[in-house]
């Protein structure tokens, strides 16, 4: 998109980053005032508060130079900006971010008023902002939001066009997302969406997440006698469901922790021999990780480290069990049925329904001649691995690098977030998730925080980030 | 007792079964009396028909010649009634039986109403009376009643001491009955209980109920990690609870449906040949026993018939199991804990504590390094097996095979019979259980019936039960 020379391009950027240092305590100001309004969306009772957070980011949007709107939802509404450089042709790039928070509930917790926003210090990361929000997301939006201030204000245009997404039911389940994309595709469909809701490796590495791993789901029921029975009176002779359920559960997995459905392995696509260098270069605690939870042995593959396990290999798992009498105390019965739940966290590769078509083969050979099994609930949708070889996904990760002063880790996530599969199944779209958070900021929790130097260097990295995706063209002829 | 020889003792016997004959109208006028009063113990709304109704045990003893009364409980009242011949060493039966009947529900499936006894013709079984507790268990008390009636109307005497308990919270759980039998052990203790609750082998064939499974039960809570999680995040690495107790449920039994505890058979008291040979000669429809509850295959041990699996074999079976998420839909959870509840149905021989303990290790022994586990609610009572070479078993086979012309069946029962546990457990007391009822008596459910056959040659069975115990003495010295 720029074409004169990189030395022109540092001099842009160098005199972004200045106005960014210059700025620092409006900045500061301006996140304080989100973070001043309690935009709680799970609770009616903060309704008008959503709104008031809505129409603060359209007109701070509007400020900026975006055009810029609240868009009504059937619940709390999206806003919607977008600034265009007119060329025709420009590469587009489209920000998401929630406006909505998590209750702050327990409120006694809190060391101050969980919407009176504050600097305090912490032993370990310095100077911290203290609210609800501070990092779940408002502070992560404002990191955006304060980088195109910047850009705009010094230079009077973008790098790259922008548009702007910010929802305010994201920590209620997102019910007006997938029908809001599906009526404004046009509209907000970009060349790549730039997600900030992720976290760095930690506080002085940065992260881009490129593998999200998808999930099938199905439950089984097993059915045995036709009623509930006595068991005294056909204890021996009745064929007993919950021992046929537990029996295939227990054959789910072999004595290495691999799945044994037939093929279940077949479709994935492993991580490069490189990937799987840097995970293993990071030195992940993996006894602290599952510590923290009261565990000791890593129970997926063997072969496989815990982060491997988490982030690029399959899984089957049991998510609830129930069949016969589950009250207090002893009821002699031997069930009609049992049932299980079960999801499968897939990886790149892997196909859902190829997934539950396995499952079912697997369970009807399974079944002894006096039990039948039933499968309902099912569903999934596949993994997610970005190619880390794509241009602007080499060119965050260099603004990165510059700003942190290593290179970011490719990281996965175990877990599928639900805008990244929207932003693909609806809009076809490709996300870039490069988020500030750290495990330590008590997200969803009393006393949430966001380092400053999360919100000043946050800024900083995606106003070179825009600046490394308008120069893609000349880093691709290079 | 009697010591006049066996001419002059038949001859007894032949006049009481006269009488009884000659008496089957009022017999039968007292029946419906009974059947027409609606004693439910488990809805207050009866609760003056019960009272109702133990009266008219009460008036109904004194009219024979029992001394009767009415004992209240904090439930519903007992009859308590004693015939004693005044000759100190004198053998002593407790009769049991019980005046409750189960609800009518649901009434419209009734084709007459459940508390207007009549008789009907029955395609298979000729005249039958149909009522709520025609068969179970008024119809049954009565036979023995009336039996008692023929001996003292004819004769002012019975061959053997008689008390006789009538209770009337049996269809709901007999929470009077431990406590009564504490209080009033001195007076209720006999050498043997006469219960009269259970049935025939079919319309031709009596049996004695000999063997009667007794039960240990546990719950088994496993614990993974110190809370739930998320199985995104987690999945792969962390130890699920559900997938270890359905590994530790799928190995109690063996291929050949063998419980795997160690140890588990070692006190187990066969059957003896003749009781087996016995077993395998009644051509028990084990097809047909399977087929109504949708079953084709026995699931218990090889090697045994479904009926040896059920009278003569122990069992360990999952009633119940939960853990995680168990609502509609899924939740990608793994849990902290999951829970089964299991109970073992002991034979003779067979200790509730030692199979606990078997439990405890067997479990201990299968848990991964990052899973724990605990047991609760424990308990158990053991099994009862009567020795069927005891004198007054074998008066009591006499009296049935000559009054059925064939001997009868010494069957076993799968599940507890409350009474009979009380009785030897607080009184010490070993029970003959005899009975007349059907498979097809429809006894808690509408249209309830107990066959006119059932109740003429029960009480005549009775006279002659209670002929042969007066003269075991006779016989033991044979």
């Amino acid at each position: 998109m720029t074409a004169d020379g990189t030395q022109a391009e540092r001099d842009r950027l160098q005199r972004v980053l200045g106005r960014l240092a210059l700025e620092e305590k409006q900045a500061l100001d301006r996140l304080f005032s989100l973070l001043s309004i309690p935009s709680v969306s799970t609770d009616p009772a903060y309704h008008q508060a959503c709104i008031e957070a809505a129409e603060w980011c359209a007109a701070t949007l509007r400020e900026i130079g975006f055009e810029a709107r609240v868009a009504p939802t059937s619940g709390k509404p999206m806003v919607v900006g977008h600034w265009r450089s007119g060329q025709s042709g420009a590469p587009h790039v489209l920000f998401y971010g929630h406006y909505d928070v998590q209750p702050p509930d327990p409120r006694d917790a809190w060391n101050a008023g969980p919407f009176a926003p504050h600097l305090a210090e912490d032993a370990r990361h310095g100077t911290v902002i203290v609210a609800r929000g501070a990092s779940d997301d408002k502070g992560q939006v404002m990191t955006f939001l304060e980088a195109a201030r910047a850009w705009l204000g010094e230079h009077g245009a973008l790098p790259v066009d922008v548009s702007v997404l910010i929802e305010g039911e994201e920590e209620s389940g997102s019910p007006s997302l997938a029908p809001f994309l599906a009526a404004h595709g046009e509209e907000l469909r970009a060349d790549l969406a730039l997600v900030c809701d992720t976290g760095q490796w930690d506080e002085n590495t940065p992260a881009i997440t490129a593998f999200l791993r998808g999930l099938a789901f199905a439950e089984i029921t097993v059915t045995g006698p036709s009623r509930d029975l006595h068991s005294g009176l056909y204890g021996g002779p009745a064929t007993n469901p919950i021992r046929v359920l537990a029996a295939i559960l227990a054959t789910l997995h072999d004595a290495d922790g691999r799945v044994t459905i037939p093929g279940f392995y077949d479709d994935v696509r492993e991580p490069s021999c490189e990937q799987l260098e840097q995970w293993r270069a990071l030195g992940f605690d993996a006894d602290g990780f599952l510590g923290e939870i009261g565990l000791i042995t890593p129970a997926g593959e063997t072969g496989f480290s815990v982060l491997e396990q988490l982030w690029s290999r399959p899984t089957a798992e049991v998510n609830g069990i129930y069949g016969g009498y589950t009250g207090p105390g002893t009821k002699t019965v031997i069930p009609s049925q049992a049932s299980a739940k079960l999801t499968f966290r897939l990886v790149p590769g892997q196909l859902p329904a190829k997934i539950l078509d396995g499952l079912h083969r697997f369970v009807e050979e399974r079944l002894p001649q006096d039990a039948r099994a039933t499968f309902s609930g099912e569903g999934g949708s596949p993994a997610i691995g970005f190619d880390t070889q794509a241009p602007a996904f080499r060119a965050a990760a260099r603004a990165l690098e510059a700003e942190w002063g290593k290179k970011p880790v490719i990281a996965g996530c175990g877990a599928s977030i639900p805008i990244v599969e929207s932003f693909r199944s609806t809009l076809g779209m490709d996300s870039l998730l490069v988020g500030f958070a750290l495990d330590d900021d008590r997200i969803h929790a009393p006393n949430e925080k966001y380092n400053l130097e999360s919100f000043i260097k946050g800024a900083r990295s995606w106003a070179r980030i825009l600046a490394e995706l308008g120069a893609i063209e000349r880093h691709a002829r290079t």
